[in-house]
């Protein structure tokens, strides 16, 4: 069942990460043909399994993130199944984990102790505060993460409570740099025969996605906070009431806001409050109100369809269906990909974003039932018997 | 001035980017130690440049983005200049642009181009909807990619237009994934001596971070939409009106809430719409109001001590200046650097969330003033003269 394609291909990964951002960085190895082994806690297994919506009893949520995965359990509290762990730490490059901090080096597991049996091993973590500091040992979640960072406070109106972003993109920007972190020690690691831990906390990958935010405040002393959907720094680039929904129009210059005033031919925009980028900025509310006079007359896909045509960026402002039926997103770009799998039959899960040109990207393999390939891989990875894996069952080890 | 340590030291990278996603990518692998080379259009450079804020005539914008690159000017239109940049493409690993697509093919240095002086080349891309289908040729802005991927959609209100998230996600998830991809493809090429193109479009980028979102109207039928700060599976797991601002409760399951009920000593917690997870997702708005009327009455602060001390999680909504005055973010992880930069004097920079055990990342160069590495580079890379660099300067080739 190894990927022989795909830029990883040969990479082996042990993922014991749980629910979102460590299995979203695991996705991204996987679907980039490494050989990616979820281990998972006998007769339980990942929290996630249990998320909604669950299809014949199995969760897409854990489907989508875990695809691409081979599995199995065992018991890493065991003194067995650690030695069974350690074994394949010795023949694997990459281990993942998003235990609380401490959990892994209480286990006898911390990257101290696996760098000992394997000195090039690649050890990727994520957590909530990270490996280091006062709010290390505190618990990390998506909504933690989005809070502590101060995105919360930057997104939303100036009427309403600080507000966080629809996905749970603090774990998906810490799973997203966890990948980045190992792939930069494995790529370091081919050339030195050297490991190394990458340490990755949601709050410090958050801030990091915060940039220009950030910045404002550290270098000038004003304190960003919600101002909807206009930017600080551009005008017009913010949302618009359209007949049927809204519509994002984005003249991020000059140039474009002459062409925006050629194609809609309204005299009020030829007023000096409009005449820079800085005076638009100003007068953002007067423009604003100017410019929906116009949309909300006519329908998104009209709106779109006509600025475009005139050099002027415009979308849609796309509910969650009409994204899966995009022939653009959906058709050319392949970003939602169907899969059988044996218990919930046919799934369509999220495809990769990464397109490479000489090594394709695939969702070749549903993602495991729990211990789904305990023989398979016991077998192929420390030669253990069929006898012995079955007593291994029976103890709870496996 | 090349970096001897960091794990990705001895890379060199071309970045042609500008503004915000392809920088982001060059950034990470220039904090992690490449030679990364910002090659900027003579006379004008990086769009950013002229961004807010501005100190003593740097933009702070830019130079966050931009740190521990080296920069070049040159004119890639001119005969002279394309031949410069591909002699520099034989002698280097990456190369990250963020053009429209097309514009390098018109420019003959599209990745069909550079594979042929240098076909173990890494060729990364960063644009708006990818190097293929409908809408490849339209412009891609941060704002669009969160509208037409269904992010805005989702985020916000049930009272509120659809609503952006408070940074730039599209363009730094973008320039995330770009990093993946090409630090993954390098891995590749270092076992097989063969490069790779990544393709990657902001939409595409926000697809993937919206999971389980997607996957719920895909196996449901049901479209999310806008629903505040809590989540679709569980409850309390949300933001909460305090004294003096707003607080986090996060609740993920029963043991939690259980810790809860006993900490709070509340009575109508015990009642029987509260006792399971599913049971308060239905009733949720209750379940707040009951714990709001308890929250504002006290100082956010007061309240995450409390429940952290009783092992709930919880945490404060920070502003900005909060967050840079935070102990552990800013303290013990080092998340805001400050630099000497020979124009703007000391200005303080965003740190690099991805912390290794064994290679540091680190800030060690201010962002380049346009052109600063000309004479360095040329040299160092193609043995130019001074006169002959001279000369090209001259004739605004550098």
């Amino acid at each position: 069942m190894n990927n022989k394609t795909g830029v990883l291909s040969g990479v082996r990964v042990l993922d014991l990460t749980r629910v979102l951002a460590g299995p979203y960085c695991g996705m991204m190895l996987a679907d980039f043909g490494a050989d990616v082994i979820k281990i998972e806690l006998p007769g339980k297994g990942d929290d996630a399994r249990a998320n909604a919506p669950q299809i014949n009893g199995e969760s897409a949520y854990f489907m989508n993130l875990n695809r691409n995965k081979r599995g199995i359990t065992l018991n890493l509290k065991s003194e067995q199944g650690r030695n069974i762990f350690l074994k394949m730490v010795r023949n694997s490059d990459i281990v993942l984990e998003n235990y609380r901090p401490g959990v892994m080096e209480k286990l006898g597991l911390g990257y101290e102790d696996l760098r000992k049996v394997n000195p090039a091993i690649i050890y990727g973590a994520v957590s909530g505060f990270g490996h280091t500091g006062p709010y290390s040992r505190r618990a990390g979640y998506d909504i933690i993460g989005q809070a502590m960072s101060g995105l919360m406070s930057t997104t939303g109106w100036p009427d309403t409570p600080p507000t966080r972003t629809g996905t749970a993109i603090a774990d998906v920007v810490g799973g997203m740099s966890c990948a980045i972190g190992v792939l930069a020690a494995y790529a370091n690691r081919l050339k030195t025969g050297v490991g190394d831990k990458v340490d990755i906390a949601l709050v410090d990958a958050m801030v990091s996605s915060l940039e220009i935010i950030n910045i404002i405040y550290l270098n000038t002393g004003r304190i960003p906070t919600r101002i909807g959907n206009r930017y600080e720094a551009i005008y017009p680039y913010d949302s618009f009431q359209a007949q049927d929904g809204y519509v994002i129009i984005a003249c991020g210059n000059d140039k474009l806001f002459g062409l925006l005033k050629q194609t809609l031919k309204i005299s009020e925009l030829e007023d000096a409050r409009f005449s820079t980028n800085i005076a638009r900025v100003t007068h953002h509310a007067e423009l604003k109100a100017i410019l929906e006079r116009w949309t909300c007359e006519h329908p998104i896909d009209q709106i779109v369809e006509l600025l475009l045509a005139a050099g002027i960026p415009a979308a849609p402002i796309n509910t969650i269906d009409r994204v899966t039926k995009d022939p653009h997103i959906a058709g050319a770009r392949e970003m939602f990909v169907d899969i059988e799998h044996p218990v919930a039959g046919k799934i369509t899960m999220t495809g990769n974003q990464v397109k490479f040109s000489n090594n394709k990207t695939s969702i070749r393999m549903p993602a495991p039932t729990l211990g789904q390939h305990n023989h398979e891989i016991l077998k192929e990875l420390l030669n253990y018997s069929d006898a012995e894996i079955e007593q291994l069952i029976n103890d709870g080890i496996l």
